[in-house]
């Protein structure tokens, strides 16, 4: 028994769906879901509770009246076979199985148990996700997973072998300004596994961008073909979990699969150009990169800050990660010079864009920076500080930055297609920082919390762009 | 005529201040000073003004009717020399240049003009800070050079070519939970340089700690032997600006110094025993590090979570940034289980603590760990998000959290000598990761963002107690 890609859409879009096991430990289920788009279809079943939260409770998915697409799983690991044939008879499609004491026990038993889960699966037809695992989160069909996750829907598509990973990178697309189309969180990967998965985001018209968090396969089955593929159609950004020995040895009692060495993955990665990251962080610029921004075409950047101190550090870091800091063109000096009313010296990369903000000729300013030929890309230093002095004077200071701050990046971006990162840097305001952020990142603004990290981000948005010009 | 480091006294301790050319562009220094503790001997000059900002306001330091130690320059470069002379007869000792126009514009009339400065401070015996600087901030002693700098001292000394990075830097300790001794930007440091004051800081009874942001040397003679001797002494945190060839070409015009290879530096700072860094964040780091723990005898950490998920990535980023994670011992396993109702495998290092604090048993379990002969330290990770849900059942839920915490980390450092880093991860409930972090930094307890800065920086901090004990 195969599936294509497409076969996993009623992973993702079930029509109706039941949690078997129903109690209030797994609340963020019912709660969420029973808000959601799903909520006529969606049914609790416990024998011990007729009802659970003030929702109805079957005692069987059986006694449910209406057809079941999809069915989560909540209940201890020895009585699923028993479960799962109900669900057979049911005509149940998918089935995810939160419920955890499997392979990733390393007990024999555990691994004796998922194997007949799988045969009975398979007699029916059934797929499994899991177990030992979240599920979905599709915030377009109704399923979540925990509480607290949005409603509203983005372009992003994530696979995490891990729960705890999957939660905490939506909550960081929620820092950063993105939204999901699809999150999967698959655990042990009894059945459904990352190249699957992979293939499904490839083809899904709702995913941008895809990110991937894997410790290991169960199936390695297609996986150069389909990784080469998906990374044509759209960027792949993967962190592999489990790359030191250590590491892998804490993959193993998490997950219950074998890590594979680092090596053999990093040279993996580069040949199907997947971009590879070291954490979630670095996960979340490359996403904001390709959503708000696109690669440079050039290493060389210009670097404009609202404080003039930080030009050396700056310049230093941008070097360190692969990008240059050209002088700027004698005539791109010139014509700055007419805008900024500042001694000869200061017409230098990195700029203090200060003045020119106050004199009004900022966007003149930074147009004319973004036309010089040597410069590819521009990141632009916010200090949240700068601005505390003069709320008090001008309360609206902020709105008028921002407004011609983003104004203007997306001109760049549109008129010259070069890339404008924005970097605000943590402040000990912390209101006024989350102020700014948030209406940059209202106006799909690449926003970035360092200079450093945004140009980390260019120098890997740049190898992108040069492998797809070289093969 | 040569200062021994003592004499840099006066630099940090005026007992009167006078500022030279005050007008409201200034009132950073204005408004500051005139509410510190020099405010009855802090007097403005200006021809042009009677009165500014309300303050009295005379024609000539000469005729200032009390003696004047200190003066701070900001008038135009060319009308120094004149003034320098009165400052002389009026028996000023130390004078601070804040105005710029000099070797940093690279024109052969701001290096004259320098010469010329240095030849009449000289003849008087005046020290000179800068030119092209902030100047001191001493909270002991009341002298500012921004406003919303903190009025209560700390023991960190930081010494910075530039006053864009020490205002910076001083906010980010703000953010970080440490406050500063003296702070000195000292520019192009025509005389008062970087050796100097490392050796007066080494000495400093009221420093603890020195960080430096060096961008190049004028003068280096005693550099080896001063290095050597503070490093000795107290840590010693050097950022080296204009590391790279266009790092170097913008330091050149931002303080008028060359910059120095980056090779050569960093080989010289190993020889010295200094910590060399990045950027101010690692810089804050390190410092954190050795106020509120110290370096640890070993390279084995344990991870403690307040979420299960992230322990296999967590093990990658601590091996790579040099450390281990050891197995926990059988015994410290059995132990464990007394404490942590949990099936076996979740015994492990790193280790989910979330049920050990539910239970009440989180000190015991912390304890159990720490005397564990293969660990050499702790870092707890705090996810702001876990304690959302429980804080509208229990609005002092977080309270109880970092009393525990705190309470247990001081006395495992007490009591087993192994340093406990807390991570507390940025949160999209801005005020609840506020509220955790000032908590714990109230009770000085070493703070970080990440795991990865916290294992970085028990990395660094091993590194300096080998070569201490090798030395």
């Amino acid at each position: 028994m195969t599936f294509s890609g497409k076969s996993l859409d009623v992973v993702f879009y079930p029509k109706s769906v039941a949690l078997v096991g129903a109690s209030r430990e797994v609340d963020f289920y019912i709660n969420t879901i029973s808000a959601s788009k799903l909520k006529e279809n969606f049914f609790l079943v416990n024998p011990r509770y007729s009802e659970v939260l003030g929702f109805k409770c079957y005692s069987s998915i059986l006694d449910i009246p209406k057809p079941v697409d999809y069915a989560i799983f909540a209940i201890p690991a020895r009585l699923i076979p028993k479960v799962l044939e109900d669900c057979g008879k049911k005509g149940v499609k998918v089935v995810h199985i939160y419920s955890s004491g499997f392979s990733e026990t390393g007990l024999e038993e555990g691994k004796r148990l998922e194997e007949e889960i799988l045969n009975i699966a398979k007699s029916y037809g059934i797929r499994i996700i899991g177990p030992n695992c979240m599920g979905v989160y599709c915030p377009e069909s109704g399923l979540f997973f925990s509480h607290d996750l949005p409603s509203d829907e983005g372009s992003v598509g994530f696979i995490s072998q891990s729960g705890g990973q999957a939660i905490s990178f939506i909550f960081k697309g929620m820092l950063r300004g993105f939204r999901f189309s699809k999150v999967i969180s698959y655990g042990n990967a009894l059945d459904i596994d990352f190249v699957e998965l992979i293939d499904y985001l490839a083809e899904d018209s709702k995913t941008s961008v895809i990110g991937a968090y894997v410790e290991g396969l169960r199936k390695t089955k297609g996986l150069l073909e389909t990784l080469k593929k998906a990374s044509k159609i759209k960027p792949l950004v993967i962190l592999k979990g489990g790359q030191t020995e250590d590491g892998a040895r804490a993959a193993a009692s998490h997950t219950g699969v074998l890590a594979g060495s680092a090596k053999i993955w990093e040279g993996f990665l580069r040949q199907v150009k997947a971009i590879q990251v070291e954490n979630f962080d670095e996960m979340a610029d490359i996403i904001v990169g390709f959503l708000y921004a696109f690669p440079p075409k050039g290493k060389g950047v210009t670097i404009v800050t609202t404080s003039g101190g930080s030009a050396v550090i700056h310049t230093d870091l941008c070097v360190k990660v692969g990008l240059t800091i050209p002088k700027f063109s004698e005539e791109t000096q010139n014509r700055l010079r007419k805008f900024i009313p500042l001694a000869g010296t200061s017409i230098k990369n990195p700029l203090d864009a200060w003045p020119a903000f106050q004199y009004g000729t900022l966007p003149d300013a930074l147009n004319v920076i973004s036309q010089d030929e040597n410069i590819h890309s521009l990141i632009i230093e916010v200090q949240p500080e700068e601005f505390k002095a003069y709320t008090t004077t001008d309360p609206t200071i902020v709105d008028k930055f921002t407004a011609i701050i983003g104004k203007t990046c997306k001109t760049i971006m549109n008129e010259q297609g070069k890339p404008v990162m924005i970097a605000v840097t943590r402040s000990i305001y912390p209101e006024l920082e989350a102020k700014i952020k948030t209406q940059l990142q209202n106006m799909n603004l690449p926003v970035y919390h360092s200079v450093y990290d945004a140009a980390k981000t260019l120098s890997e948005l740049f190898s992108k762009f040069t492998s797809i010009n070289t093969s």
